[in-house]
C-alpha cells in the first residue's frame, strides 16, 4: 500500500495496554488499572436526572448548532465568575467531548499544509495527530522534568516562526499533572501567537489554583468540557471559547461535521455548570488522597518525581533506571505483577524512560498496584 | 485576510432561510416551515425509555471506541436481515451521528489533495464541503431531473479517471427524495471503484424498495443512522459499515477525533433495532398521506416534478419559470406570504430554478403551505 496521508496519524499506545490488559483477565488474572484516563465516579446525580427529564420531555431534536442559549450562556458565566474574565455566549461553541473541539480550533488556525503548531514534547497524544491530519507540522518543543515538563515562555518565543499558527498549552497537563506556573501562561499569552488552552482539568487542582488563559489574552481559544471534574466521560459534552471573529467559520464546520450536539445531553451541561454537586467536592477530596499516597509511596520505588504535579489524576514518573524502554517496560509490568501503567513514549521522545499512572481508580486498587510494583522490582 | 482554506467550505442556505423565518416570527409573522429536514415526530417511547435506563443505571463512561458491541451487533444483524447480506459487527463503527461517519470515510479513501470523489449535482450539500476540506476535489455530474436527478452507471464510468477515490450514492436522496433503480445501485458498484452509499433514508420509502450497496459489492462504505427513521436526530447516533481491512484506520480517527460515542445514546440504539415499535409504521404512513398529498397539489401550481419522490421527505420541484433564481425566490416567498422552502442552489448549479419542499410538518401545515403558495402568484 503507498503511504497514505493518514500514516502519520498514531493510535494510542495506551489502547494496546487495556487491550493487553483486557485479554489477561480474560484468562483469569487479576489486573490493577493504572492506565486509564477516565474518573471511576458517577455522573453526579442531579445531572443525570436532568438529563432523564430532557429526554422524557421529549428534547430529542437538532438545537442550535453552537448548542443551546442556556448552555452557551451558563459556560459563558461559569468563566467570568472563576476567571474574573468577560467571557459572552457568542465566544461559546458546544462540542461532542472536548476532542472535536479541538479538531474544529486546529481546522481554523491551519489554513495551509505546511502551517506550524508549537507544543511540549511530552503531549497529549491528539495533539500532534490532529496538526498532521490538516497537513500542519507539529513544533515541539523538549520540556524539561525540572519545570514540569511545561513549556516555558522563551522557548515558545524562540519556536515562532513565519508559519506558526498557534501553541497548545495543557494546565493541569495529561500526561504530567503539573500546572503551568501563572507568569508562564502569562508570558505565553504575551508572545501576540494565537493561544490554543486546553482546560479540561481544570476545577481537579490540589493547592494551587489554575489559571485560563483567558485571564491574560483575547485572542485565547479555550478547550473544556464535561468528562473529568463532573465525571460524564460517556455523555460526550464539550465546550470551545474563542475569539468572537472566528466564531463564523467555526460554527460552519460545526454545521457540517456534526449539525448540532446532542440535545438533552446539553440539559445535563446546564445543570452541571449552574447547581451545586456536593459529589463534585467528595471526588476532588478522594483523588488528593490517592495523590499524597503515591506522593509518598513513588519514591519509595525510587520513581522520580520530577514535579509534584498539583492536579488532574497523573503521575508521570521517572523509571528510565529500571529499563529506558517504557514500551518493553509497562508490558512486562502488566504481564509479571498483573498491574497496567502506560508507557512515557505514547507521550512523545521526551516521555521516553517514563510511566504515566494514573490514581482514576480506588486506594485500595492503588495500594494494591504499588504493592504489585514492588514485588516486579524485587524479581 | 488572505485565502483560507476554509473559504471552500459554504455555509448551508437552508440555514439562512430558518434564521429568517425566526427574525420574522420574533416580529409576529405566522411562519409555515416547509424548510426543515427534520422529522416532526418524536423518538419511539421504548427507546426514549431505553435511554433512561441507561443514564440511570450509571452507563456514564467511554466506550470501545467502535461502540458498544451489542449495537454492533444488532447493526449488522439488522442490515443482514433486511437486505440479504454477510454483514457482520466487525464491519461496523458507531458515530455520533452520520456526518461524523462521512468525515471518517472520505478522510480515509482521499489519500493525497487533487483525489477525486464522483457525485451527482444536485448533491446534499456536506458532500462537497467535507471533500475539499480533506484537500480532495468534487467530481461533479451533472445528474437528470427524468432520472430523479440520480447518477447513472455509464455517467460514473465516464468520469472516472486516475485520481478516482470513490463515488457517493444517496437514494433515497435528500433533497429529491427519488430512489436510485437496482439496476443502477448495482451498475455503479461493479464499476470497481469505492461506493460510498449515504443511507440514512433507508426506512422511508413509500412503495418501492429501497436497496442497499452492500447487496451488490463488498467494497461499500454505507452511511446510516438513527436520526430520520426513528427520529432521534438530537440524539447524534449514526453508523458505519465499511470493508473489514479498512476498520483499523477508521478506528484510529475515531479513538483521536471522538474517543467514544456516547455511552447511553448506544442503548436507545440497540432498543430501536432490535425490538417494534408500532410508531415507527405510524410515522411512515403519515409521511406517505402527505407526500401523495402534495403530488396532487404541487403541479396545480405548476410546480414541476420529474421525477415521483418515493423516499425520505422531500419534493424538488421545478419552480424556474416563477423565478430562476431559487435563492431569491425562496426569500421573496417567505417575506410575502410566510413560506419557508429552501432554495434548490443550496444543492449546486443543477438545482437552481428548484425549491425543496418538506413534509416533515403535520398535514395541517402542508395544506396552509400550499394555500400561501398560491396566494403568492396570484400576487
Amino acid at each position: 500500500m503507498a503511504k497514505h496521508r493518514l500514516d502519520s496519524i498514531k493510535p494510542f499506545i495506551v489502547m494496546d495496554v487495556l487491550e493487553k490488559a483486557i485479554a489477561l483477565e480474560r484468562q483469569g488474572r487479576s489486573i490493577i488499572h493504572l492506565e486509564i484516563g477516565e474518573p471511576d465516579f458517577q455522573t453526579p446525580k442531579r445531572i443525570v436526572e436532568s438529563g432523564i427529564d430532557a429526554l422524557r420531555s421529549g428534547e430529542t431534536h437538532y438545537t442550535d448548532s453552537r448548542g443551546i442559549l442556556e448552555l452557551r450562556a451558563a459556560i459563558a458565566s461559569y468563566y467570568r465568575k472563576k476567571y474574573g474574565i468577560s467571557s459572552t455566549e457568542e465566544m461559546v461553541l458546544v462540542t461532542m467531548g472536548t476532542s472535536p473541539a479541538l479538531l474544529l480550533v486546529l481546522s481554523v488556525l491551519i489554513e495551509e499544509p505546511g502551517d506550524e503548531i508549537i507544543l511540549a514534547d511530552p503531549y497529549y497524544p491528539c495533539y500532534p495527530n490532529f496538526i498532521r491530519y490538516l497537513g500542519g507540522i507539529p513544533r515541539f518543543i523538549e520540556a524539561k522534568e525540572t519545570d514540569g515538563f511545561q513549556l516555558k515562555p522563551d522557548d515558545v518565543k524562540s519556536a515562532i516562526g513565519p508559519r506558526t499558527k498557534g501553541v497548545i498549552i495543557n494546565s493541569p497537563s495529561n500526561p504530567t499533572g503539573t500546572l503551568m506556573p501563572e507568569t508562564d501562561i502569562k508570558g505565553i499569552c504575551e508572545l501576540g501567537i494565537p493561544v490554543i488552552s486546553d482546560e479540561i482539568y481544570h476545577g481537579l487542582v490540589y493547592g494551587d489554583m489554575e489559571h485560563s488563559a483567558l485571564e491574560f489574552t483575547d485572542e485565547a481559544f479555550v478547550l473544556n468540557g464535561f468528562s473529568k471534574l463532573f465525571a460524564m466521560t460517556g455523555w460526550r459534552l464539550g465546550y470551545l471559547i474563542a475569539p468572537k471573529r472566528h466564531m463564523r467559520r467555526l460554527q460552519i464546520l460545526q454545521q457540517n461535521f456534526f449539525i448540532s450536539p446532542n440535545s438533552f445531553v446539553q440539559r445535563g451541561g446546564v445543570t452541571a455548570l449552574t447547581e451545586d454537586h456536593e459529589e463534585i467536592a467528595e471526588m476532588r477530596e478522594r483523588y488528593d488522597a490517592r495523590r499524597r499516597f503515591l506522593l509518598e509511596e513513588l519514591p519509595k520505588l525510587g520513581l522520580g518525581i520530577g514535579t509534584e504535579p498539583k492536579g488532574a489524576f497523573y503521575f508521570f514518573v521517572n523509571a528510565g533506571h529500571i529499563d529506558n524502554d517504557s514500551y518493553k517496560l509497562a508490558f512486562d509490568i502488566l504481564e509479571r505483577v498483573g498491574l497496567a501503567v502506560t508507557p512515557g513514549i505514547d507521550f512523545g521522545a521526551q516521555g521516553e524512560g517514563h510511566l504515566r499512572i494514573s490514581y482514576a481508580n480506588s486506594l485500595e486498587n492503588i495500594r494494591e498496584g504499588v504493592r504489585r510494583f514492588a514485588s516486579y522490582l524485587e524479581k
